[in-house]
C-alpha cells in the first residue's frame, strides 16, 4: 500500500524551492531587522548560558508598551500556543466548557480536551465569519468557564469590530468568565480591539512575534494578564528556565524597530489579499466569503467546485511548488469546502499562486475527484 | 526596607564579567561547532518558517544514536525539562507517589506536584550520596507510580554504577513502575549505562544538549521511549509547532561533530573538578564529600564553618564576580550546608574561584552570620 502523501514532508524537503502560503508566517519583515542582533548574541556565545528566567526585562517592557496594556505584564512563553497550552492547563478542569467557534485554530481545543474541559463550537461559517456577544449569550451554561476569542481569526481572516469586543468582554464580566483574546494577528486588522481594555480582570492576551515579526521559526510568544491571574497560570510554566535567548534577542531587535517597519509590511500584505480574492474569483465556483481579511490569510471556498481541498493541496504543491492548506485542519463541519491561502510574502510569489491555482483547478476538474 | 539581594538579576546586569559557576553549563565547546550552522540558518532567512513539527530528520537519527537507544525513538522539546513537564502531566495523576531523592533537581518535584502527585524523597545526603535499589524498594508503596533517577545528580555530582542502574532498572520492571532516567549530563560520567539498556518497557529517558553541547540558552531537549509510552506522552506536547529552528540547527552541528571535541571537554572539566575540590578542601571546615564528580558540578559543604550559603554566593558574585549557587534551592533538608560549583569553563575562570573562595570564606568568617 503507497503511503498517503504528507504535504509537510515534502514541503520541507523542498523548502527552498515551495512558497509558503501554508501557515501564515511573515516572509516581509527586512531581514537587517534582526540579523545583526541574532549574529552579535552568537559571537557572545550568549547560547551557552541560560538566559534570565523570566525573560529579558526590555522585551518585556516592549511586549508591554507594543499592546498598549500598561500594568498587564507580559510572561514569555515558547510562542503563544504554548501560552494556550499553560493557560487551558492552569484555567481548565473536567466537565468545564469554553465556547469557541468552529473554523478555529483548533490545537487550542485539543489543549482544551486535554484539561478534561470540552469547546462548545459555534458554527461560524456564515456572515459575519465570526462569534457575536448574541451567540456566545446563548451558549453559556453552568458549566462555562471561558470564552475563546481568537481576533483575527485564522483560518478566516475575519476579525471583530470595537463594539462586538466590547460586548464580549462585558459579557465576559458580567458572567464572570475568563476570556482568552488571542491576539497573534492583531497587527493586520485595521482599528483592532483589545477585550482587556474592556474587561482587564477577566482577559487574558494571548500574543506571539511568530506573525508580525516574522519569527514564526524562534518560537517565542507569551500571555499579558493582571498580576493575580498571570500568577495563577504562571504556576504551570513550561520555561522553568526561560525561552531561548535568540529568540529574544530576535524580538526585542523587532520590536524596537517595528513602528518604521510594520506599515510596509501590513500595506503588502493586503495588497497581496485582494490578489489572492481576484485570483480566486477568476476561476468558477470559488468564491471568496470573507473579503478583505482582516488578518494574513484567507480562505477559497471551493465546496461548489466538488474538487477535495486535499486534492488541491496536493496538485499546487506537487505540480508548482506552491504551499496552501486543506481545510479540513481548521474546521470538523466546513474543512471539505476550502483551502487556506496566506499572504504575507514577496508580491512574486503571489504571482506563482496567481499563475497557479487556475491551472491547478481546471486540471483536476478534468480528472474523477476522489470520494473519500 | 530594602530588596533582597537577587544574585539572578545582578549576574545577567553583569554578565560579560561574571564568571558562571551557578548553572552547570557549559562554555568548553569550540564556537566554531556552531557558529556557522546557525548564522546559514539565519542568512537562509529559516527563522521565518515554522519547523517540521516533530524535528529536523537528521536531528532525531543523531539523538538516537548518540545515546544509542535503537528502537527508542526520540521527541523533541524545548528543553529536558520540558520534556519532564510533560512526562510528570501525561503519567501522573492525584494521589500518585513518585519517588526521588534530597537533594535533588527541584523543578521536577515541583512538576509532580502540578499533576496532583507526590514525590518521596530518600535523604540521600550522606554516601553513597544517590538512591540505592534497596532504598527505594523500602518507599515503594501502592500508590508508587514512578522512579526519578537523575544520573549524574544534579546537584551532587555523584552518579550510579553500571550494576545499580541494573538494580533500579529490574526493580521498576518488576513492579510495573515507570523509571525517569534523566541523563542530562551522562558525558561526564565515566562508564555510564541508561536504564533504557536494562528496562527499555519501563524507561523514559530524559536528555538535553544544554550541557554535553553547551546549548543551554537554545533551550533543546527531549525524551526516548518506545513508541507506546512515547505516544502517551506526546499527546501533552508543549510544542505542537516543531521546537526553535536554529536550536535545532546548532544541535544537529554539535551532534556531528560530537566524538570530536567531547573528549576534550570531558578532560578540561574533569581537571577543573579536581581543582575546585582542592580549593574548597584548602578552606578549614569545608568538605568535599563527592570526589570526583561523575558530572560538570560539585558541592562543597559548608556546614562546619557556620556561613549560611547565600552569604557565601552573595559575597562571591559582588566581591569576585564569580558565581556559584547556594545550596537551599536544591535541598530542602540540606541545603543550608552547601554551595554548589559548576565547572564546564575555562580553567582561568576557575582560578577566578580559586583567588576569590578561600578570601570571600576569609571575609564572611570575619563578621557575624546572619541569622535566618
Amino acid at each position: 500500500m503507497a503511503e498517503p502523501f504528507d504535504p509537510f514532508r515534502y514541503a520541507h524537503e523542498h523548502r527552498r524551492e515551495v512558497v509558503w502560503l501554508s501557515q501564515n508566517t511573515n516572509h516581509l519583515v527586512p531581514p537587517e531587522v534582526v540579523r545583526g542582533a541574532m549574529e552579535t548574541a552568537i559571537a557572545e556565545r550568549r547560547y551557552e548560558g541560560y538566559p534570565r528566567a523570566t525573560g529579558e526585562p526590555e522585551l518585556l517592557e516592549l511586549v508591554e508598551r507594543d499592546l498598549g496594556l500598561r500594568g498587564l505584564p507580559a510572561f514569555l512563553t515558547g510562542g503563544g500556543t504554548e501560552a494556550l497550552y499553560m493557560i487551558t492547563r492552569a484555567l481548565l478542569g473536567p466537565g468545564d466548557e469554553v465556547i469557541a467557534s468552529d473554523p478555529s485554530y483548533l490545537i487550542i481545543h485539543r489543549f482544551i480536551e486535554l484539561a478534561g474541559a470540552t469547546p462548545v463550537c459555534v458554527d461560524i461559517y456564515r456572515p459575519p465569519f465570526r462569534l457575536t456577544a448574541d451567540a456566545i449569550a446563548e451558549r453559556i451554561g453552568p458549566r462555562t468557564k471561558a470564552i475563546l476569542l481568537i481576533d483575527p481569526l485564522n483560518p478566516l481572516g475575519s476579525g471583530y469590530p470595537r463594539e462586538e469586543v466590547r460586548a464580549i468582554a462585558e459579557l465576559a464580566h458580567d458572567r464572570r468568565l475568563t476570556l482568552v483574546n488571542d491576539v497573534t494577528y492583531r497587527d493586520f486588522s485595521e482599528g483592532h480591539a483589545l477585550a482587556a481594555e474592556f474587561a482587564p480582570e477577566q482577559t487574558v492576551t494571548v500574543w506571539s512575534v511568530s506573525k508580525n515579526c516574522g519569527l514564526a521559526g524562534l518560537r517565542l510568544g507569551g500571555f499579558s494578564a493582571l498580576p493575580e491571574l498571570s500568577k495563577r497560570i504562571a504556576r504551570f510554566n513550561t520555561n522553568d528556565l526561560g525561552v531561548n535567548i535568540l529568540a529574544q534577542v530576535a524580538a526585542l531587535a523587532a520590536l524596537r524597530t517595528k513602528p518604521s517597519w510594520i506599515g510596509e509590511v501590513v500595506r503588502t500584505t493586503r495588497a497581496n489579499g485582494r490578489r489572492v480574492h481576484e485570483v480566486g474569483l477568476g476561476v468558477a465556483g470559488v468564491t471568496a466569503p470573507i473579503a478583505p481579511s482582516r488578518a494574513n490569510m484567507t480562505i477559497l471556498d471551493i465546496g461548489a467546485t466538488g474538487l477535495a481541498p486535499e486534492a488541491v493541496q496536493e496538485e499546487l504543491l506537487r505540480r508548482h511548488g506552491v504551499f496552501v492548506r486543506s481545510g479540513s485542519y481548521l474546521s470538523p463541519s466546513h474543512g471539505r469546502q476550502f483551502v487556506r491561502v496566506s499572504f504575507s510574502n514577496p508580491p512574486a510569489e503571489i504571482e506563482r499562486f496567481a499563475a497557479a491555482f487556475p491551472q491547478a483547478m481546471a486540471a483536476l476538474a478534468g480528472r474523477p475527484v476522489a470520494a473519500r
